[in-house]
């Protein structure tokens, strides 16, 4: 097949084949004040998808939804001091309202902390309040110098958790749960991004929680990016804000709580974690469109029969399209919907339907095969069941090719050009973490033995640092 | 049964009993800044519903689903001068952005219009690319000085469409087969509200629309809601933002576009449009919960016969909770579960059971049935569809008992301290609007001779104006 010509290889310079692949297959661009985004509908598309897959986890967790307002006082940034070092200059403030300025000020969310624990305060009285469960999609806004589409916005959309328990333990195992059977489950079954679950060293974790767990993918330059992190927030938040309760032995006691969240840079994730140089390859469980049927040419009986598969592929549940422009050549189809990473092609032409025929096209592997027609159904099915764990398998083949163990800071920096670094905790020594920042390298997570999250019991010989470049 | 003295009658003060059921029902309650709004979870799920019912019908169109920026720069607001008349005195302004003040002052969306057009400018370039239809849910924020939740608010979620086409006569089939597919059809079906649809006059018109259809909802007090816009704005947008395409002759036209949109405004209409003195009514298509079991004493076997129904009852598909909370009285979870508004209970309780029965309450009429064990789940799907039908048949005989046929203005003004009065075209003469709303009255919409929106070349003489006092 004749190169692509479209995209900046990845080789050449993968930042801007990212910028590249967002323009082509219409995902997004800026919007007109800096650091804001248009999610284009192709993009907006694989987000619903997301968010329905995210929300039905979340929901099964016993998770309600609910929705606070976008203007936050800017009074109530002052209640958590340690919270508003971490958001300050990040902060957009509203000061004209009606045509008149405000007495008070008011801050557009940078996230809803503050006002979901002021609610808190009130909902929660009794230990039968508890646990209360809530979750949010939202847009939030913080002021961002160096906005990169979908990474880093002024205003992202994302989803952030809230809840409140009884106790410390029923609020660390519900931030793993979270972490175990949101996240991970979502990323690696759905994303096929293999992540690496793990906490966050001191340095790393949200200003205000007492542990900070993450979920870390590697893209396909070697760098990392956080995906979601889960936090215990302790009592900080609840002391802050008098969330209370009457507990079982007729006391008072502050709530435990946890908060979480993931955002459309997961879209950036997704982008970076498949794409290729002919352009972004989605999973097919992602996929707006999972296969493509392209009219090769429009001769007699090709439109009626690519009908017809799309109606057969529709009526077996799988997403369909016909293609079949006639202003636009195959051969600028194929590549366009290469672009925009549809699982499987299948290319329905004159000569191939004389043999009874249709060629199949799996855009991860790039592979052709002729399919019968009777069998044409099937063999999607098994293309896009096979692709979804190809997918994962390849990225999972990606990372562990990419991740060296080392035994020295030193060792993982250099390490660290290339991907991912594990190296024993103990290593990392008291400024390690330091000298590797001032290389551009952070600790990305620690996992326990097992390459999972640490149990709160291990020790920490026995843990292991990931290290890697960050977006 | 007792009287409830949990909400003030409606007879007694219609607004107070309309606040007091958002916060007994857990609905909604007031955010920290004036005109803000906390949708809470039970609220949010009936919310969730109707996004969900709404999306469906919008995505049936062809409409897909975008994200356009929170923030739009002010100077946007002076392309097109109409249009910002509509709106500056109920911008918000954000004026500072990452501790510093900004150049330009960006504007919290009151509408995506400005923006989503000029981006239509850049995407349509020629007749291949129309028609484009977007629609994008988010909130938006107009600064409103006499809030009431969900009704007017500083900040709103909603639904705002925006396509582009490349003839007149499509814009407006359009425009009219979102009135109907979308917006009437979801109201009637799903919400039980029967909506007139028809047009606006001049005066009550969008401004910068060529002609805005409505969906006009008569609450319980007698007053109108106006549920839905769709406007054909005709070109006047695309001339103002440039939005221009090669046409099929291979001239430049300006393209046709219609907007429309719907809020959070119709969990107001929902809850005033079926509510009664002891709290919601939801329709079964929107209840979070279809179906609530009670048991009425935890004696031995009563709370495994319970779950046991509700298994059935979710097996057959049926939104169904077990409510068995001990601490709470059984009589308090009975007016707990009416002020949701739950369509169906069933009563389980130890002496039922012992005759192979239990209790089905409706709550859309009040009225108690003993079903046998074995043909609980048939009842409980009969129950909720007949009641989907009851609450629509109630809320059309409600409006067709408060609605009168006048002929003049007069008279339509007294008549609207009941309800809604139709009033022949001619007979509102050239200056009726003026004198109805000094009234306090406003013509609602013109309908046709058969009721429904007015054909464009219907005669002004066969048009009939609905006239009423607005929410």
């Amino acid at each position: 097949m004749a190169p692509r010509s479209v995209l900046t290889p990845q080789e050449t310079d993968f930042p801007q084949w990212y910028q590249d692949v967002l323009a082509k297959a219409e995902l997004a661009e800026n919007g007109p004040v800096r650091g804001t985004i248009v999610i284009r509908p192709y993009g907006y598309a694989i987000w619903e998808h997301m968010q329905a897959e995210m929300d039905r986890r979340i929901k099964a967790l016993g998770v309600a939804n609910a929705y606070f307002p976008l203007f936050i006082p800017e009074s109530f940034f002052q209640k958590e001091a340690e919270h508003v070092e971490g958001f300050s200059p990040e902060l957009a403030v509203v000061t004209y309202g009606g045509g008149k300025k405000l007495e008070e000020p008011v801050v557009v969310r940078p996230t809803s902390e503050t006002v979901i624990n002021s609610y808190f305060a009130k909902w929660i009285q009794s230990h039968r309040d508890l646990p209360m469960l809530l979750n949010q999609w939202a847009n939030v806004v913080r002021w961002e110098l160096r906005p990169r589409l979908f990474l880093r916005g002024t205003e992202f959309l994302w989803q952030e958790g809230h809840t409140a328990h009884a106790t410390e333990a029923d609020a660390r195992a519900f931030a793993l749960r979270v972490l175990d059977e949101v996240y991970r489950d979502f990323m690696v079954e759905v994303m096929a991004v293999p992540v690496l679950t793990g906490r966050k060293t001191a340095r790393e974790r949200f200003a205000g929680a007492e542990t900070t767990w993450t979920c870390e993918g590697m893209m396909r330059d070697g760098k990392a990016l956080q995906m979601g992190t889960s936090h215990e927030l302790g009592q900080n938040f609840a002391r802050a804000f008098d969330i209370s309760f009457l507990d079982e032995s007729g006391g008072q006691s502050y709530a435990w709580q946890t908060s979480w969240g993931a955002s459309t840079r997961l879209m950036g994730a997704l982008v970076m974690a498949h794409g290729d140089d002919a352009g972004l390859r989605l999973p097919p469980r992602l996929a707006p469109v999972q296969v493509v049927v392209l009219v090769a040419r429009a001769e007699e009986g090709v439109a009626e029969q690519a009908a017809a598969l799309a109606s057969a592929l529709a009526a077996a549940g799988v997403r369909v399209e016909v293609d079949g422009r006639p202003d636009v050549s195959f051969g600028r189809r194929v590549v366009d919907r290469e672009l925009k990473g549809v699982p499987v092609r299948l290319e329905v032409g004159p000569r191939d339907l004389a043999k009874g025929e249709v060629v199949l096209v799996r855009r991860q592997r790039g592979s052709k095969e002729a399919v019968p027609l009777a069998g044409v159904v099937p063999a999607v099915q098994e293309a896009l069941d096979e692709t979804q764990t190809a997918m994962l398998e390849e990225a999972t083949a990606l990372r562990t090719g990419a991740t060296s163990d080392v035994s020295t800071v030193e060792e993982a920096i250099e390490a660290c050009a290339e991907g991912f670094a594990r190296l024993p905790l103990p290593a990392l020594g008291l400024d390690g973490e330091d000298r590797a920042n001032a290389a551009g390298v952070s600790v990305r997570c620690l996992l326990g033995a097992d390459g999972g999250p640490p149990s709160p019991t291990a020790s920490d010989d026995d843990l292991v640092a990931v290290l890697g470049r960050a977006y």
